[in-house]
């Protein structure tokens, strides 16, 4: 039944190729556009102060990712994510390295704060962003500069504690994804470790998070999500299999998320749900 | 005849090997360097106030979009811009976006005033330029995000005024791409879809034609723009052949731009050219 | 013996995954990532002043790249300088373009007199810094935009010079590259023209240093910078022999890097040493 879900998202994201705000690190700003360009939906990093605010108010759905937060992004995040919260509609916040970093972890409060439909992070990110948020006065460094030091597991009552207090849907990325609302936990099965291997793997998600929650048949993040990071995995897993390094991967995951379809998903996608 | 043109253009393009100077958006600026550098240019991203309008005057040509204009780019944009206006250099304006977002509007209403050799968009954005310049109370966003929603046919009329206003060659970019003088319009039919799932499909082609200027034989902005498209979208078409998707293709047409041969646009180019 | 110890040192960089703080031009920022990550390094772009100095004491060591040298990216890069020369971290300086254009040029001097422990450019740009450091009154331009436009024979002297002067390593890249400690100067024989028709292609070779040198056994400078230049253009010429153009060069160079070996480095690495 997950997997139809999740099938059913993937044909309605192509019928709507809803217009995603992406405004993240300049590291895979690149990747993440022909990411979604690839799966059928349509990017446009508008991340300039004046421009960020009116333009979330016109997108589909909005991404705020913290992987470079220069000064313009900053103010200009904080300016989309207000909008995209005035005009209801969804957005990610992607706390690349908080807890690890003075100017992003502000932000991420700050941000967080302001209500995100989804949550999207690695395990210790997940870790350092509810310590924060509960005013733990020690919080954890978010893992070793970006990668995730915690596993899954570690963070999954941090995740749950995180859904319940705010009213966000909280996915933690890793070999089995969990994605919570506080309530219900659905883990994705599929994936490959050359995501891993390749800069923005899990920023991209962030993104296709943010397509998924806009075209969304049900109008749950929870699905929303759920959807996006079984599409998204399994894509990999085709890129994987075709793949003679990372470098092959990255492009091959391009072409596998054109290819992707609607039946693939629904035979081969692997989700799991549990009570929380 | 215009293929031969196209040819001879591209053969004095490997000759001179021009140094471009891109002031462009973050998204595309790799793709923007490799596509240079497969086809046999030099690019040089010099982007910084204080240096880009020194750069201008020591690069053959320019290139300005407006992609992600950030404040320090803004700035480098314009004196890039009077620099290679006052050293005689031919430079591109690139106005995405433009008519949709206030701060990239104003500017790319500056920039025109500085009279570019060549202005390059898609249907929506020479729409919107050309109501901006006109003076029209509503100027029309240029597309949704960066997407054109307007056809090429739409915007000719547009372009011809454009181009005949201001002394510029407008080139809109489409399935047949529309590129004029005001008094002759060449159109060029080469091309596939596939440009416009990859981010930067269009982009580069600014970059390209500021290279195709900055060597033209006959020293014309009109046949620049039209010998920059057809090998452009002539190599893309190769590319397409080869490519399993996306990702593939925003590769292969990397390789098809290094290997495309005089002799091979002379025979395959597909242009026509008729008063407009 | 120098072969072995470039085997060596890639066996304990794979070991040790050291975590390179790169503060890079956004041109080849993705390009650059992928390859630390398919080497086996951890990168971590953080570029923002404030957080820069902070993780550059948390890294094993740092890149600092000139190519596009921001207002914020240049206080991030003097910050971070100082913490890594402070923490005893190695460093690497990447002068590009310096002598050619103004901004970047006063940053170089202000960074080279804090210490790196590696400078790598091309020809023209160490014939530059020598000049610039030598407080000759005509600094000669960098080379052509960012091409060098002497021979690595031209820059011998400098980089010699350069080196003793400073306590430097100076790495030149080049056909064939000369590694100089002042006293002894290394020349590493593999390679591929194919690695200067991709951008980044010798920006990212910089941030490979960086990682050698905070894994390198021996704690030489001279060696790892002779090692990673040993594996990169190693991997360059693999990638080369399967590529069909830049485009898929770039592609195979990644898997290249991780499908590297110590065994095939240790057997085809062609390094030779000479006294200066």
């Amino acid at each position: 039944m997950l997997a139809r879900h999740a099938a059913q998202a993937l044909a309605a994201l192509r019928a709507q190729s809803p217009l995603v705000q992406a405004i993240t690190n300049q590291v895979v700003s690149n990747f993440t556009a022909n990411a979604l360009l690839a799966l059928g939906a349509s990017p446009a990093m508008v991340d300039v102060p004046q421009e960020a605010g009116p333009f979330a108010a016109m997108a589909s759905c909005l991404l705020v990712n913290l992987g470079t937060p220069a000064h313009e992004q900053r103010a200009a995040a904080v300016e989309a994510a207000q909008a995209a919260r005035h005009h209801g509609k969804p957005w990610v916040l992607d706390p690349v390295a908080v807890g690890a970093l003075p100017v992003r972890t502000q932000l991420a409060a700050q941000l967080f704060a302001m209500g995100p439909s989804i949550v999207r992070g690695n395990a210790s990110e997940i870790l350092a962003l509810h310590a924060l948020v509960a005013g733990e006065r020690s919080v954890p460094a978010g893992g070793r500069g970006v990668d995730a030091t915690a596993s899954v597991d570690d963070a999954r009552a941090a995740a749950l504690a995180l859904a319940r207090r705010a009213g966000v849907v909280v996915a933690v990325s890793g070999p089995v994804d969990c994605i919570t609302d506080g309530h219900w936990c659905v883990q994705v099965h599929t994936g490959t470790p050359l995501l891993t291997r390749v800069t923005g793997g899990g920023c991209a998600l962030g993104a296709v998070m943010a397509a998924f929650a806009a075209s969304a048949p049900d109008g749950s993040s929870l699905s929303a999500a759920a959807a996006a990071t079984a599409c998204y995995t399994l894509a990999a897993e085709h890129a994987a299999a075709r793949a003679a390094g990372p470098g092959s991967f990255a492009v091959a995951l391009l072409d596998a998320l054109a290819a992707l379809s609607p039946a693939q998903v629904q035979r081969d996608a692997r989700l799991t749900m549990a009570s929380a």
